[in-house]
């Protein structure tokens, strides 16, 4: 049993975890979120009270960190008592937090790869490159971690696994579609934060074809989907997370995640990106001014939790598994639909990063009651997906299955 | 008789400026060139060594200089000797070399309006708000200040008095048109400081029609005119210098300032625009760094010099004007085709670099002979055009009218 929840980061996706980890916080026990600025999680702190999301009287604190300094982090989880870390912060802090967690012994999640400020698509498989290094460490210490339990990377892979298990004899491919087809009334946006988007599509797009590592360019190959409530979506090949551990279980099929874009967004990204504002190198100004384009872009961009307000439409997000059973070809699309109002309603923030927030709030009540309490490093993929996605189902974000049989809640199927 | 130039600036505008001075060093004498990087003067005096512009052995120096720094100017004035500046210098600097100009008694020229760093698009009419303060100081001080020299506005306020002079009783309306049917081998650029570029087009569009000065939105007003050499362009209603002085002499005639866009400049400046880092005005990082959009797009965008020698195509200016001749309708259109690769096989820049550079050099050998000495501060069409476009034939701008009886040079017509 681990209790008490220390949440790092005070974004849209940490908004949704407060609010989830005080729906749980009998479970969960007290709940802490550290960020640079506290008046964020101060912020989250008076939504949570302003929805009444906690389920029992408790503690749920703000605090001040600096998260990049990893003695700090370690001191604050020993203050508080915390015993489980959901790390919500930049994509730049993973491995310090990471690093107080071996230190303390509290578990460790995140929902994204560490990335390296100065440095876009590192070699792959990514998580070679910063996480795994550590996972003898955190074997030794009996620390758990779990990378990348957001909804892509993270729900995704459980689909993944869900399909190994009770769906498929052999897989042969693995296209992992993420379509947001909301809308919202800024003229352009990003939803999530907009640095963490951009460095996404500006590297070269690698994919996990035919045994080997492929690379492409962003927006050079697109695919139509037809997917369930959305409908027909154009979606293009994007380098991702998640391939980076799939690539490891299944090294036999191809593996691809297809990100869903409209042409407003490609063409702000094209001008963007071609101008190099995208980029996360420093320029000087002529003024001698150092500064990196992306952060100033960043910068006069919407802060994607204003969007959540007048958000509407839907999201589907969903594994595209092809293989066969008992001897014959079969397929299989196991998916969730998230709607935006919806999701702004009950914890105040958009669909994205409802998406993201939920699945590390399941996790963090699996690693709470044992089940998932790893003492080591996992990916999502590596665990039992179906005490997760039963969480999930009841937490708002539950899993249905299309396959030849017809479209239907993923339970009545496995009949788990 | 006045001698010595001191350019500032080392720009595109001023190394074509610096070639053409020393083709002309016979009357010009000493020839200065004085910029923040003094690398830049440096580059600018080697290439006018490289293409043998010296029409005659003489001085051609380059200095350091901050041109927002007055007495440091005006130092720089006595100093040299120059008795003609030609300041070629960023928008934001005009009153501060023109107050050296004032203390010295050097004669001033510029080709732009004054600007305040942190306001777009100021009260109409714009010279009124600080070139026209110092009239009366000129005038008192017997200082020759010929304001906006350059191609536009500059020669095409010349051509509007041609049109008063010589082609029409009456004037009803001056159309100014601005066509480049030039390409290059970038992605993007501007032709010239993308700063300056782009502050011409994020305010208010202010045109004189009716008597009045009238706002419209930038691209919100366009039409296609049939051109010599380009033919048909499209071009849009767009705020300029030019027409805040001719108001004052044509306030019975609509005036209008045309610019042509291609739609690729159109959508990234739309883009640019609209996500706010077109802004001269300082954002903050999440990193605390306060920083000015327009500054960092300035950074990342090419130097304009640099499109030089992948330039080819031509530029075509000039002023449609309508009103009457002998009591009749009529209308002439006076202009100027230039050359992108012919200007740099001769001065090493691209063809709206020539256009803008050369008439401050002609206007500085009418200055230096007397013709143009006014010892009081002037717009381009208060002066005697003649003598200007003369020169300006012979130095590489040749103008060209046509008309109900044709299209010929100017000169065929007028018989001057």
């Amino acid at each position: 049993m681990k209790r008490n929840v220390l949440i790092i980061g005070a974004g849209g996706v940490a908004q949704v975890a407060a609010h989830k980890c005080a729906q749980n916080n009998d479970a969960l026990g007290d709940i802490h979120i550290a960020s640079r600025t506290i008046a964020k999680c101060e912020a989250i702190i008076a939504s949570v009270h302003a929805k009444g999301s906690l389920k029992q009287p408790g503690v749920l604190q703000a605090h001040t960190i600096d998260a990049m300094d990893t003695p700090a982090v370690a001191e604050l989880i020993r203050r508080t008592g915390a015993k489980i870390v959901i790390n919500l912060g930049s994509a730049f802090v993973n491995m310090s937090v990471l690093e107080a967690c071996i230190a303390t012994g509290a578990a460790y999640m995140d929902t994204a790869i560490h990335e390296d400020p100065l440095k876009i698509c590192e070699q792959p498989p990514w998580y070679a490159n910063h996480e795994w290094k550590r996972r003898e460490q955190c074997k030794a210490a009996g620390v758990t971690a779990v990378l990348g339990v957001g909804f892509d990377p993270g729900v995704v892979n459980a689909y993944a696994r869900l399909a190994e298990d009770r769906f498929l004899d052999t897989i042969r491919s693995i296209d992992i579609i993420d379509i947001n087809a909301g809308r919202h009334d800024r003229w352009f946006a990003t939803n999530f934060d907009p640095e963490v988007n951009f460095r996404e599509f500006t590297g070269t797009v690698l994919s996990w074809q035919n045994g080997q590592w492929t690379p492409n360019k962003m927006f050079e190959v697109s695919q139509t989907w037809d997917l369930p409530v959305v409908g027909p979506q154009r979606a293009y090949l994007t380098g991702h997370d998640e391939l980076h551990s799939l690539a490891s279980r299944y090294p036999q099929a191809d593996l691809r995640f297809w990100m869903g874009f409209g042409e407003h967004y490609i063409n702000v990204f094209t001008v963007l990106n071609n101008l190099g504002l995208l980029s996360e190198q420093p320029i000087k100004t002529a003024e001698g001014l150092e500064v990196v384009p992306l952060k100033v872009v960043k910068a006069v961009l919407p802060d994607p939790a204003s969007l959540a307000p007048s958000y509407t439409g839907k999201t589907c997000i969903g594994d595209w598994v092809k293989g066969t059973k008992d001897g014959k070809d079969a397929e299989v699309f196991i998916y969730n639909v998230a709607d935006h109002a919806s999701a702004f309603a009950e914890v105040g923030s958009q669909g994205i990063s409802y998406t993201a927030g939920v699945p590390p709030v399941a996790a963090a009540l699996l690693i709470a009651d044992g089940t998932w309490d790893t003492r080591t490093m996992v990916n999502v993929e590596d665990l039992d997906p179906v005490p997760f996605l039963r969480l999930m189902d009841r937490m708002g974000l539950p899993t249905r299955v299309r396959d030849a049989q017809g479209d239907r809640p993923w339970d009545e199927v496995t009949g788990v």
